[in-house]
């Protein structure tokens, strides 16, 4: 097969291009530290011909933070609900680079934004990975619960998740305590019962330290319990019971959520996150052919 | 009225020593801010020394992270329920000074402690500041809420509500969000509305740069909103409907929990936190002579 394209999963801290061909098939992925936090506004155009001279000179459709304001060129959000062809009309072009915007949420008093997922969840429904009608999970620094109705974004909601468990890893009278491994098992499972639902999480992760001084949290299960309380908290701030979660996650973090899901009374699947980015941007460019 | 003894609050950061009369009266307050942070542990009795050559050769009694395992000399927690009775029985003596223990909890999977906070709610009940029966609440880096019942701590919880704040200010995806001065208006108690009871705390917290990103919250309002939403989340954790809370605090953070008090359907009032401590550590120095 021929190439067609590239597209590019362009994020904070990572940046993936995939050399595509023109039925969605990927025939080469390059991977790198290249995210938006590694560059400045001016690095772009060497960044795009560095790819184009090891890719090939192809149409390119960019996803993710480099369409934020700290990133190349500002994409506009567009407000949900949203599916392909809605993000299709809204490219934004720079220098032969199509920019995928990003989807904003305004629900009553809730706000909230993704960049980047949207490409990962409707490419999930798109390739038949997920159905139509579907509530997927994107485990991470910031993990998205998004809910997909008759193939469109209905509504969702990023969880700090990850970005709480590193501060307190990495800050404050938690540090120093958080550095083990974190792994399933009793104290992973006993955050995760701790976690779930409830209302009074800064007082859960104060009762990490508390557990350890006293002698009933051993120092090296401390980090599987302090992650258990954060992800059963994630998981219980969702109406799971009886639900279908697709996780688009695989490897430990994806295990771990598939844990806190279960013991919520839900159950997951888990669908191949590349498969489903490279689905929906090659969706995006059939659709701007 | 002559010097009797010498009390200290010697806490993490900051340190408090009062020259104190044989009835109790605060003679001279001396402030600084060599707390437990600041110093090594060869560094008491040069600091102990100090103190006698300012304030007298008297008894001296102190409280705090100075009986911590990261202070001088560790001084084992007494398990609630306590009294300040049960705590002048463990006190551990060094170099002529004693040192009060401080309160563990362990209720089911709940574990919890404190070191000066119980010198603070039990002398507030000793001098008649507080019934024999109360909920305290003491804000800071670590907020406690302390149930006394016939005159004992019976039940408490930490939240590391302020800790939560400052790491979000310092870093992550919210720093340079939250630099604006945090007052009570109606952004902080938009934020106390959305965190009072909220089970999905981590939502909460993404939706403050969401909500920026979108311009729904004004960039200099983001530091009351979260603030409002960590104290909403603190207060809501509590069962207070109806209820008094006894505030050991005072200033803009006593002030902000006495709106988010109300705002959850409670009243509080103010208890002069210096005032309690001495007559807490009072009525310690009583029942040892």
């Amino acid at each position: 097969m021929s190439p067609a394209f590239v597209a590019i999963d362009w994020g904070t801290t990572n940046r993936r291009a995939y050399l595509m061909a023109a039925d969605g098939a990927v025939l080469t992925t390059v991977r790198d530290g290249s995210g938006v936090l590694a560059l400045s506004a001016g690095d772009y155009p060497g960044e795009i011909a560095t790819l184009r001279a090891t890719l090939g000179d192809l149409p390119m459709i960019a996803a993710g933070m480099v369409g934020s304001n700290r990133g190349w060129r500002e994409a506009p959000y567009v407000a949900a609900p949203a599916d392909l062809a809605t993000l299709a009309e809204r490219l934004v072009r720079v220098e032969g680079v199509a920019i995928v915007p990003g989807v904003s949420l305004l629900q009553g008093t809730r706000a909230d934004v993704m960049r980047g997922e949207e490409v990962q969840v409707l490419g999930a429904v798109a390739a038949g990975l997920a159905p139509a009608d579907a509530l997927f999970c994107q485990p991470g620094t910031h993990n998205k619960w998004v809910t997909v109705t008759g193939g469109r974004i209905t509504d969702f909601a990023t969880a700090m998740t990850g970005e709480l468990f590193a501060l307190l890893r990495g800050h404050g009278i938690l540090a120093g305590m958080l550095d083990g491994e974190v792994a399933d098992g009793p104290a992973f499972r006993d955050g995760v019962a701790r976690g779930l639902g409830a209302r009074d999480l800064p007082v859960a992760l104060f009762e990490v330290r508390a557990a350890v001084l006293l002698g009933t949290l051993k120092p090296e299960a401390a980090a599987s319990f302090a992650s258990g309380l954060l992800i059963g908290a994630d998981v219980g701030s969702q109406d799971l019971r009886g639900r279908n979660v697709h996780l688009l996650a695989s490897g430990a973090l994806a295990d771990l959520y598939a844990v806190a899901i279960a013991a919520a009374g839900a159950h997951s699947s888990s669908v191949d996150s590349h498969a489903a980015f490279a689905a929906g941007i090659h969706r995006l460019w059939e659709l701007t052919r």
